[in-house]
């Protein structure tokens, strides 16, 4: 029987390449860019049974009840690990490598990042296959997709000498090219360097120990003493922290000499840019894509993606529109580092629209503020199943909360009361209040605020399921 | 002493030029496009005061609350006339014409369209008073802007034989030009037709009956024999439907031998494109103009007017961006016709948003919808010191409202309460009830609605302030 491959899914990234759709509170690979399921789902469905064992998720600590939400709506179970703080992905590969060993002493990890995409997943699992006898036999072998153009935003591989199978030895990795030079390389039979990999975990830890044992010790030792709290795994935060923040390429797979890679052809993108998301989305005659409901007139190879409001396109080419409720991205696109200045911009004039969305996810569930006045504010609040407040108190406002579906438990001061479908409660100033869901299916509820102050920041904590200050 | 002049401000027309500012039930005369006030309105304070007696208001029924409020906020009262279906421009000056012959036999009208705008209001107040002159001898007046360059949007006058001061008689009329016969007219001499006027009364509907008499005789009728509800003068449907619908330059201007045109430099514009917005607006160094909050990068020569969410721009040139909550455009706008064609494709797939905005007007003030969900609705709305909305009740939804300011008198059935700030009150399915404000303040309550079924027609009117069925 097969060895199974233990997939080690890296979530902990947030990248403002596809501002304003992606953001600091919710990157890239948590979002629907297409269709209903996340890059983060999809990747963690691509390698679900078969050769694959129960996944391990590493993220930062502040994306760990999205990933929570994320896992419960596909119905998959993992490990999460949560870095208490980044530290890029050597030390996070080497922490899923060391965890998967408390498994199985000579776990084969398959570390995947969780913002790609790849169309092609049986071909995919394919090249797993192949990867996994040469990891057998002692390599890191890393996917080297085979160009479809040449691209000027990977890295490539020039692959060596014949290893198992379709697998070659690398040569070298090289940095992304010009123009002329990815020219060369697709000519030449260079491969694009994917960025994931599959390897012992022994043999990944030992290599990486050859370029900086110290920052292998700290990780392991974050490992070891890590604690358990609501089921993740949180890595110990002084060990890891004193671990050197450096990616797996320079700690290892450029030094090594086991590094080997498997060529794909498989559809693979990193979705490094809008200029991606329209490549990889259907398109009318014209060229256009939309996600969203989108109406063009003598406008070609334009892309928009809109939450909500309509997006009209009149005599234009070439653009990505993006409609959030709060943001409105028009961008030419003809560079990626152009969005890179205007976000940087951005992060000086208006950070909050870099940062947040409008819908913030909480353990319990989730809320989106949807009206602001001077002296009121209205939310939208849902609570999932089983999913419970904190117990807390306001010092500058009054609460309504008028209940839209399914039953809320609510508690104010020494009374708990069931509020249904169509019911209300108040919750006067300084009140100590909890609200949960006692039901089966979501709690949905209209909150409406009144006071002279009505920032996140009145909230005095009593009591709370899920730790937070 | 001077004549008094009668202002005939003309608001009823409908255009989709500014969309999706403008919108078939708060069209361009009515949108604060630059800082706060809306060109009705600053049509309106041109003429107040001085040369100028009470004005006359002509325009939509549908608009007959908006131009009530539009008034009530710069503090200035009219005579508002309904026209009960539109009927070009012709019928409307006759109809104010006639009206304006009831206050003053001998009256001298001054018609001004309400969706113009002119920087340089002391320039036009003085070729008002050259106007004037010329009008007291017997001519039909007409504003001639000189070209501050060869605009093909506007139609030219060519002027003739010197008439009074600086007022010469019309030699012709010319249409729209291409561009090389705009410049020969720009250096012949030539002057915009602004389409406004200055005339005696009864001249004019002299002049138009030799043309029309049946028309005259039917919009004189619909005077004569105009309602008057709730202070609004409304046309008699019948006879006023049976005028021609014509423009007044075909039905006066173009045939009468009694033209004449004074010669204006007042930074007049027609405001008929988004492009002329850009013109109007200042502009950074780049030449980029920003009604709401915007961001540039890398941009030059652009337009954004925004309600409310942020628009970033990013390596684009030349480009409008309009951004409304419900509706996007971003155009090219090399030509105006651009435009046109995608409301026309709009108004086909997506009609809503050529028609309606989300705050939707009412007599008693306003509302609009913050939230929708499968089976609840929230609204925001504001009533008007002394507003109330008509005794009502519904059949598929409850309604629980929330004071967030200001008081409310609530009937709920037989009972009257009021309530306060912080408070809210329950309007079960079924109930009849109404909602008013009886203070000094603005009332701003939010409605949160629940039921199977909530479209604005589950309303059954059981008596109305407003005469609305």
């Amino acid at each position: 029987m097969e060895m199974p491959i233990i997939p080690l899914i890296m979530c902990g990234g947030a990248g403002t390449r596809l501002w304003p759709a992606s953001r600091e509170v919710r990157p890239k690979q948590f979002l629907p860019l297409f269709g209903t399921r996340s890059t983060f789902q999809d990747t963690l469905r691509r390698v679900s049974g078969g050769l694959f064992d129960r996944p391990i998720v590493i993220t930062n600590a502040s994306y760990r009840f999205m990933v929570l939400e994320q896992l419960a709506e596909i119905g998959i179970e993992a490990d999460v690990l949560l870095e208490p703080m980044r530290r890029d992905s050597g030390p996070a590969i080497a922490a899923g490598a060391a965890f998967a060993q408390n498994r199985d002493n000579d776990a084969i990890v398959l570390a995947l990042a969780a913002d790609h995409v790849v169309p092609n997943d049986a071909a995919f699992v394919a090249a797993c296959r192949q990867g996994l006898v040469a990891a057998g036999e002692g390599r890191i072998v890393t996917f080297g997709v085979k160009p479809e153009r040449p691209a000027t935003e990977y890295g490539y591989i020039n692959p060596g000498e014949a290893v198992a199978g379709e697998v070659r030895a690398v040569a070298k990795f090289v940095e992304k090219p010009d123009a002329m030079k990815a020219a060369d390389y697709v000519n030449s039979g260079y491969l694009w360097n994917s960025g994931n990999f599959m390897f012992p975990a022994a043999l990944l830890l030992d290599e990486y120990r050859k370029v900086d044992a110290a920052s292998v010790e700290a990780v392991s030792n974050a490992v070891a003493n890590a604690g358990r709290d609501l089921g993740f795994v949180t890595l110990e935060p002084k060990a890891f922290a004193s671990a050197n923040a450096i990616s797996i390429d320079y700690a290892v797979m450029e030094k090594t000499s086991r590094a080997a890679v498997v060529p794909v052809s498989c559809g693979w993108s990193d979705v490094g840019s809008w200029r991606a998301v329209w490549e990889l989305s259907e398109k009318d005659a014209q060229g256009n894509a939309a996600h969203g409901t989108a109406v063009f007139e003598d406008s070609r190879n334009c892309n928009v993606t809109t939450d909500q409001a309509l997006v009209a396109l009149e005599g234009v080419d070439d653009l990505v529109v993006v409609a959030t409720v709060d943001a409105v991205l028009v961008s030419r696109q003809k560079d990626a580092n152009g969005l890179k200045r205007l976000v940087t911009k951005l992060k000086t004039v208006a950070p909050k629209v870099t940062e947040e969305h409008l819908k913030v996810h909480r353990p319990w569930g989730s809320y989106q503020s949807i009206d602001n006045g001077v002296r009121h504010q209205v939310k939208r609040i849902v609570v999932k199943p089983g999913g419970r407040l904190s117990l807390q108190k306001h010092h500058h406002r009054a609460e309504h909360w008028i209940v839209v579906r399914g039953a809320a438990r609510v508690t104010v001061n020494e009374t708990v009361k069931t509020v249904h479908e169509n019911e209300s409660i108040y919750i006067p100033m300084g009140a100590v209040h909890r609200m949960e869901n006692p039901g089966k299916i979501m709690l949905e509820l209209i909150e409406v605020q009144t006071g002279s102050y009505l920032g996140e920041d009145d909230i005095i904590r009593i009591e709370d399921d899920y730790l937070r200050s």
